[in-house]
């Protein structure tokens, strides 16, 4: 048996998130299919870096799982990307140490939400990104991203709903870029809760049209309660953009 | 009742393409379901400047119809976009004189095709390009395509199914340009015949992969026989990007 390294991505659009599901197609359903047909009907469990939700796409997701075949890696890229759907591409395939593990071993990760500000919408980015023709105001969400980065326990940031219990996490960068006609938001951090990422653009984009000031920010933090945050944007505006290991 | 030129826009991947047809979801059939709604269950007919295939998309297709309703310009865009699919988007709707046809009046249109020329596919494009990751010699494309230019017969370049009987048409450019990772091949002529584009660049590509030589071109538009063109290219490469009028 020898452990596998996967670099991954995927278009969300087309699956009810990352986890396996009764009756729902999902990433891990989809490259755990296919790694049991290469295993003749043995099942191959893989391990993500963390998953993503339904609409959520990924540019560098990283998976492991272990493996007694004996193939060389291009072989094992080849192979993979032949059987797998189009939406889901293997990027890059390597073996590892036993001893790596893609969510443990994960020290940092970067997430990106993409926001559409044009007038009309786009039909070749309606998947991709959150529209928006409401002028926004950037500096107050500059403002407003200050707060963030550090170390703060990011209850007020996390769906209801999780099992989490310790939520302190680190924020190293949380900036907005202008893309043409895009913002992008980028987070990169230690780890995110449950829905943080969603959380904290669909509060920042209520501080962008005014709705907040960006001083907030820091009382909503404190309050450690979802119901000060704002709403959750939109799941397709979302990419896993990076996974970092030491 | 008044004539409406609208500018539109669509995502053709989950379209069986333009026209009508039984038992398939095609833009003009969603199209004249919203305008049925908008006049209380009247059937509105919708003419565009042409068709477009399954896969194929528009970013600037035109259309025009008649409708008894008395609406200002603003409203009928917001009316149309609020009930119409996400892939399918009006851009721009105008009152026109009753004289305007959208494919007769049209005197020129411009189809873009995109080549992905990565190594890998990338499953964000996966329904906007054609994935090509054979090197290609962009040289020897230009030379053919400088063939093209002009006013020649194009029956090699149309599949064998069409009713149409004149295959004169006037090529006013004929290009790639290369655009980061893709290569884009953008025809502007006085009409394009059906498949023609994709033919064309199915051709254009066997000459870049050294299939075939540059001259040839010549040879097949004048053996005015399908056979002697290359593959047809597949559909979701392909855009409608813009209709001129007087």
């Amino acid at each position: 048996m020898r452990r596998l390294k996967a670099l991954i991505s995927y278009d969300g659009t087309n699956f009810s998130g990352y986890q396996v599901q009764p009756n729902a197609r999902t990433i891990q359903c989809e490259v755990e299919a296919v790694l049991q047909k290469m295993h003749k009907g043995e099942v191959i469990r893989i391990h993500a870096s963390g998953r993503t939700d339904a609409g959520v796409h990924a540019v560098g997701q990283v998976i492991h799982f272990d493996s007694p075949l004996v193939i060389d890696e291009k072989a094992w890229k080849k192979a993979l990307n032949a059987l797998l759907p189009d939406d889901i591409r293997i990027l890059d395939i390597s073996y590892v140490s036993s001893d790596f593990h893609a969510r443990f071993s994960a020290v940092k990760k970067e997430y990106r939400y993409r926001v559409l500000k044009t007038a009309d919408h786009d039909v070749f980015r309606r998947n991709y990104v959150f529209h928006m023709s409401h002028p926004l105001n950037i500096e107050a969400v500059q403002k407003a991203l200050a707060f963030l980065e550090g170390t703060h326990d990011f209850s007020a940031f996390c769906a209801a709903n999780t099992e989490v219990i310790d939520k302190i996490r680190t924020i190293y960068k949380a900036e907005i870029v202008e893309d043409k006609d895009e913002l992008v938001f980028r987070f990169i951090g230690s780890g995110f809760l449950y829905n943080m990422v969603r959380i904290l653009v669909g509060t920042l984009l209520e501080v962008g049209q005014g709705k907040r000031k960006p001083e907030e920010m820091k009382a909503v933090i404190e309050s450690k309660s979802r119901a000060e945050a704002g709403k959750t944007a939109p799941g397709q505006g979302l990419v896993l953009w990076k996974v970092f290991y030491e």
